[in-house]
């Protein structure tokens, strides 16, 4: 591990306050027990994904990890992002799952639309929550990815509160790049299914108002054009949402 | 298949002059037939990723599909992109490949860092090149992206020609929202491996002149990393690379 290396940062469900002492799930445990090789006295971070993140002592490393809480911060995001997604092609929501969260994007509302239903099994759902849990760890987030059950596409547009930025993925937008992304409140994205919306899909998205943006020079496949928005909203953002904001 | 739907697309790897006839390859040939459904009389596209684009009518559908040339346009880009991109983890670079390529990077050069350095195995290459050529019919794009030889990191920063525009992902760098990417000559992109460039190869990064740009407001993976480059330096673009341009 590099000298300069960061404190390990793990996952925990619940974050109760400084003093109190807890024991880690097992996946966090082997984790660092087994990955980061943390010993009895580490000092960790860790994150309720949630806006909670603390500082931690380690009691004890193994098959379960004990800790003790140093300290505690809460906070609210002054900037989150959503991403209405129509269903990409075979196993290629996996991924989408893992980059939007290491992008920092709040929720994944997979969208059924006329050309494209997703299939969500419930392992595939218990799947892409530790995907975005691992994601969490990686870019030592407080806030972790939430995929939500599938809606019709008309359902999950009437489910955007008011004033939220929305865009939707078309090469025939304006480009990304000459957008700046929101630094303040909720920005939604809109990707269709990997067979394109229909005419009528893209009437009722026009007629919200929903402004067409541009992601590439070329056709992207669903979980492209998704991964692309996520990147286009996460490079508009300060390291708030990290855990870099800890003290000590 | 959708009424509105683009002329098929495909790959070949020599394209003759207007008039010539021509066998497609076993891949190229069963996409049409069996993914695209095309039937002889059908008019389609196809791209040699070196930007030649050509207007084709289907003579023949079968195991070997077999084409007449209309039209040939061929054009040199007036923008592309490089990734220098340091090892990720496991089987990741599959898909950096494929995301880069629907993406429009001209080349991917992998570079090996002293924390870390890629292992290419032949079939690897072959998968790569396979991947490649998919997203070019995706994204019905004239240029295919290249994977290079593996190279140290020295001599591949040597390798990048004078008057190139450079960045190196970095956290604490200006956010990439903020910078407007080139709209003319060739981009460079530089990720460090999964473990990170060590502070030597910081140093001579920075000796290099070349500036530090964040990509996300949290730490991402060497992967993900490079995708966000790409999706930056993509969202610059005008659709002169694609397809769309050709008359017909």
């Amino acid at each position: 591990m590099p000298a300069e290396a960061a404190p390990s940062f793990v996952w925990v469900e619940e974050l109760p306050d400084a003093g109190a002492r807890l024991r880690l799930s097992g996946e966090e445990s082997h984790y660092l027990a087994h990955v980061c090789r943390a010993r009895a006295g580490d000092r960790i971070r860790a994150s309720d994904g949630r806006g909670g993140l603390a500082a931690l002592r380690l009691l004890a490393v193994g098959a379960v990890v004990e800790v003790e809480i140093e300290s505690v911060e809460r906070s609210n995001p002054t900037r989150t992002a959503r991403l209405l997604c129509g269903a990409p092609e075979a196993q290629r929501a996996d991924w989408l799952v893992e980059k939007l969260a290491e992008l920092g994007i709040a929720g994944l509302q997979p969208i059924d639309c006329r050309r494209g239903a997703w299939k969500v099994a419930r392992d595939r759902r218990e799947r892409w929550r530790r995907l975005a849990i691992a994601a969490l760890r990686q870019s030592r987030r407080r806030f972790v990815l939430e995929v939500l059950d599938p809606l019709p596409l008309d359902a999950a547009l009437a489910s955007v509160p008011p004033g939220a930025s929305c865009w939707v993925a078309d090469p025939i937008g304006q480009p990304a790049s000459r957008i700046q992304p929101p630094v303040h409140g909720l920005s939604v994205g809109l990707v269709g299914p990997s067979g394109g919306f229909d005419a009528g899909e893209r009437d009722d998205i026009r007629a919200r108002g929903i402004g067409p943006m541009c992601l590439a020079d070329g056709r992207l496949r669903t979980e492209t054009a998704g991964l692309a928005w996520g990147a286009w909203w996460s490079a508009g953002g300060s390291p708030e949402g990290i855990e870099s904001a800890l003290p000590g």
